[in-house]
């Protein structure tokens, strides 16, 4: 008889981890609980469901039912895990409660959308008002869809991060008027710095209109919203937006009540403290994804894991060790992030100036793709952020053309502890049709490294 | 006064040396001498020069004669130096003699084409028959150019290497015939394994003919080729095919003259032996790219540099140090390197498997670009190699998009000697429109590290 394992939620990394789990045993039982209808899909492609990119919710599963039967994973759709007691789950599936007993458990109840307390956002019975949404899951995405229907004019979206945009794209790509409004100075704030973001602000509000420094006050209308008062923060001023749709992204709340419950220690930005094989402080109890907050490679900072890269490779490592086997997570993670707005893609790693101490200098280069002499390069800009100590490599961001491979390099010279004067030896590829032979991300590293010469 | 720093060679390393001595020292005076006409230009370009993609030779300029002038560099063009003795050059320009004394001395002499002993390639006078070319310099570009006109309708290269194959792809561009003839098994034999080469033989083969395991055994045609006997090397068969103009692309033959007559030490691959600073064994004399030979990162095996990529950091290096800095090259070089054919990007790092002994182990991976349930994707393959006992990656190869920065990511890793069960755990940029969670990369590392783990 091989261990029971058991997974409460299969989102991209409980569904990860029920697979890791078999790779590694072939003798483990694998059963997966999870409260919706769908099996593993990609949340993070809620927002191209919305604007159609992707033609249909069936598109965004990638593991099929089927698929985890072949894998011989029991995955029990619509099953809510209501307790966990004495190496039991208590789960609700229809009006049947199912009982298993666990060896092991993998806890991926994921998150909630936070929503931030905007007066009149709620009903009278505490729900969103009609025309207000958060974007968590498929169901929400059709609800938006559905809402919008084609006579919708005016959106507007609450929080500028990475969500909020992509679903403001997504709304334009469906030709509302789409406002943003972001509560801090720069669009993105926990991915690029504010120079940064003032390039990307640059190209997007052709599109779209973005009130940075601004915030939310007041839902206006009965019985849907109709309006919303928008306040700067600068000035004081309120002014009074039309709005038929409104969208909170403004990040999210860890669900931890399970994990609590069974004395999992929380951590201090409400995530499931988990160590570097993903165990929680319960014995045979391992946490994952969204549910859970991380620690900070750089800073030794927590965070709460919000990112699909992170959440499945706790996956891989929770189910890894869940099913016998050994593996650790590096001893922190680094936030390679990254997204494509109206054609640019932007990508970054590590944390923001921001949230950096006075210990960093920063040497940013903006590039072209190609060498000057070939023609049809296109613009890089390129900023990385260095210990003035050690001159290591501590952050990068990344606005062009393949910002996103461009930065895992970057992630991988990070993760390496790779000095900025080392990096420009970096052997990286040229050919005149690809690259010049000092790539953008080496020059960045130059200026950093002119600056840390200048010091001394 | 300044130190006197005299650089032979303006090409890409030496010009770079230049640059970078005078970026070190202000006080140096910085001279170098060039004997064509150009000053510092893309060698790398010149296919897309034949090709017509870079529309005439003063585009390949990459830093002009005035550039220099401001950078306060004296660049004295058409002047070769034919000796060296006692700290001084004796430099030939027209019908002057210079003789200039130095302190340090960058020699960056290049290289020339090496052509194969094939019969009748030759003329009476010992020059290449009409109608043979090399391709090293702006000026052979421009006789190729001329001679093809536009009547002459078939063309073929010797040598299926990145140059080789460059140019068929330039002179496919011009409506040309074109046939590519490899003595080995395979193209880009020294930058992908023989299963690599064969996907990319696939796309390239509905372009232009290319025989591999084939060699030009005479070239025919009086006083200029008009045909060649080619052989097959598997079952002896020879065959004519009718050439209107031939390229010779067969490698490099480093130019050491100079630096011999010195007493500077030659190698094994026939170019000057140089240290991690890039000084050579002569005191105070460095020398930098095609002219030297450098020692594989993992072999430690020595090859001649012929990558722009190794030549410009060593005359990073070789400048920062002839001037008064202190700066040294990793342990060996990577060579990291990528090309563009027909639309196909190619790059990779590290050695191909038939240089490594058998304590390597392969993991190749035919992924996407994108998530699979987001539309527009284009295939990546992607082959890792590993060392089978401590798991470090020791080469990568990729074919598709991106795939030169794909392989800087991969570099950075070599570089760092990461294992491939470490790759997966590297946070890769994660997106649906651009990038899935886990990369090709990491797919392929995984495929390695799960042959490992069932060996042990």
């Amino acid at each position: 008889m091989g261990e029971e394992i058991i997974v409460v939620g299969c989102g991209a990394s409980g569904g990860t981890a029920a697979q890791f789990a078999r790779k590694t045993s072939r003798n483990a039982n694998v059963t997966v609980f999870e409260k919706s209808k769908y099996p593993q899909y990609s949340k993070c492609a809620l927002p191209y469901l919305i604007s159609g990119k992707i033609s249909g919710p069936e598109k965004l599963i990638e593991f099929s039912v089927e698929w985890f039967n072949r894998a011989k994973i029991k995955l029990f759709l619509n099953s809510t895990v209501t307790g966990i007691d004495d190496k039991k789950v208590y789960v609700k599936k229809n009006s049947e409660v199912i009982v298993k007993e666990y060896d092991k458990l993998v806890i991926a109840t994921g998150a909630r959308s936070a929503v931030p307390p905007i007066k009149n956002i709620l009903d009278k019975n505490g729900e969103l008002k009609k025309g207000v949404f958060t974007l968590r899951t498929v169901d929400d995405a059709i609800k938006i869809i559905n809402y919008i229907g084609d006579r919708k004019r005016n959106a507007l979206i609450v929080g500028g991060g990475l969500i909020g945009l992509e679903v403001a794209e997504a709304f334009y790509s469906r030709k509302l008027n789409v406002t943003v409004v972001e509560m801090l100075p720069n669009i993105l704030p926990s991915m690029i710095d504010e120079d940064m973001s003032r390039e990307l602000y640059d190209q997007l509000s052709g599109y779209i209109d973005i009130f940075t420094n601004h915030m939310v006050l007041d839902v206006e209308g009965d019985d849907k919203v109709e309006s919303v008062r928008v306040k700067n923060n600068g000035n004081g001023e309120e002014f009074k937006l039309p709005v038929d749709v409104l969208v909170i992204s403004t990040g999210i709340k860890p669900d931890v009540d399970l994990a609590r419950s069974i004395g999992c220690k929380i951590g201090e930005k409400g995530g499931i403290v988990v160590n570097r094989r993903c165990e929680t402080s319960v014995e045979n109890v391992y946490a994952v994804g969204d549910c859970t907050e991380g620690r900070d490679f750089v800073t030794g900072g927590s965070f709460p894991v919000g990112l699909g890269s992170i959440g499945v490779r706790q996956g891989i490592v929770a189910g890894v060790n869940a099913a016998g086997g050994d593996m650790e997570l590096f001893d922190g993670f680094l936030q390679t992030r990254t997204t494509r707005l109206f054609d640019v893609e932007i990508a970054a790693v590590g944390p923001v100036s921001a949230v950096l101490d006075d210990d960093v200098v920063s040497g940013k280069f903006r590039g072209s793709t190609h060498p000057e002499y070939y023609p049809g390069g296109s613009q890089v800009v390129v900023k990385v952020l260095c210990n003035k100590f050690d001159k290591r490599i501590v952050g990068a961001q990344v606005i062009g053309k393949n910002a996103a491979q461009r930065i895992n390099t970057m992630a991988c010279a990070l993760l390496h502890k790779m000095g900025v004067d080392d990096f420009i030896k970096l052997e990286t590829a040229y050919a005149p049709p690809i690259a010049p032979t000092i790539d953008p991300l080496a020059a960045a590293c130059e200026v950093a490294n002119m600056k840390l010469r200048r010091r001394n």
